[in-house]
């Protein structure tokens, strides 16, 4: 049975992210073939105009500011050059840009792209938030219906 | 980098703890060789006579009524079944039966095996347990030093 064969890669960009991606490589040898690669960014982040949430993905950018513009075009090359690493190893991959709460965009992608495990870093949100609403990590856990994989390093000690 | 070399999977013998040993074996192609079995025997499960905790674990077994002996025999049984499986796989395997805490242990072993990666299913305790308390694998996640590996199922509709 294919159980690794497509898979979810969710990333922020951390180190710990990045690290995650050593564990994505690494299931190749487990079946892995396809990469969904997705960054969400939170709706803390950036501050959609009004009325955004009428107006289609596309025409949304348009809207932006410019300096929110930039941000989204970082994010989009970010995500493209993971890609391409991914490629280079002989993976099958795509990219997903999306916006609102990370972890229920992270979990209805993980649907409509039919994947059968998620690999994430185990980012929270701060303490305080964290005990009051649920690390990220701990929402995808709860909600997602295929495996997850959360990555975790003990960081050196200083 | 052997990032699966040598793993934990944790079991309550669950039709889910049976499913994520599916997991276990396709790991061997990303590099498992060597997997720790542990099961934990919740401290609600098996109340211990008094003054238990003064005891060695080896002697611990013999003070016990004879029906929660016959119990543990039963769960050693149970661990020795998984076991041969994973041998006959070309794995190599070794088992723990441990009382008390259940993420707690399972960290613990983690840390002390120095596995790579621990796996087990999305077992809960119950929902009003987990609010006030988190779920075992919430916990797991929280206090391991490694990668978790939680398997979710989408149970069949009835």
């Amino acid at each position: 049975m294919p159980l690794f064969e497509k898979i979810l890669y969710s990333t922020d960009f951390s180190p710990l992210a990045e690290y995650a991606l050593d564990y994505v490589r690494k299931l190749k040898g487990a079946g892995t073939k396809e990469v969904v690669i997705v960054h969400v960014v939170d709706d803390v982040s950036i501050e959609l105009p009004e009325g955004a949430d009428l107006i289609k993905e596309k025409e949304l950018f348009k809207i932006l500011p410019e300096v929110d513009q930039e941000y989204i075009t970082t994010l989009v090359q970010k995500l493209e050059t993971i890609k391409s690493k991914l490629e280079r190893e002989g993976l099958s991959a795509k990219i997903y840009l999306k916006y609102g709460n990370i972890s229920k965009q992270i979990v209805n992608i993980a649907e409509s792209e039919k994947v059968r495990l998620i690999i994430m870093g185990a980012h929270g949100k701060g303490l305080l938030t964290e005990i009051l609403l649920g690390s990220v990590s701990t929402d995808v856990i709860r909600n997602a219906k295929c495996p997850v994989l959360i990555i975790k390093k003990d960081l050196p000690k200083l």
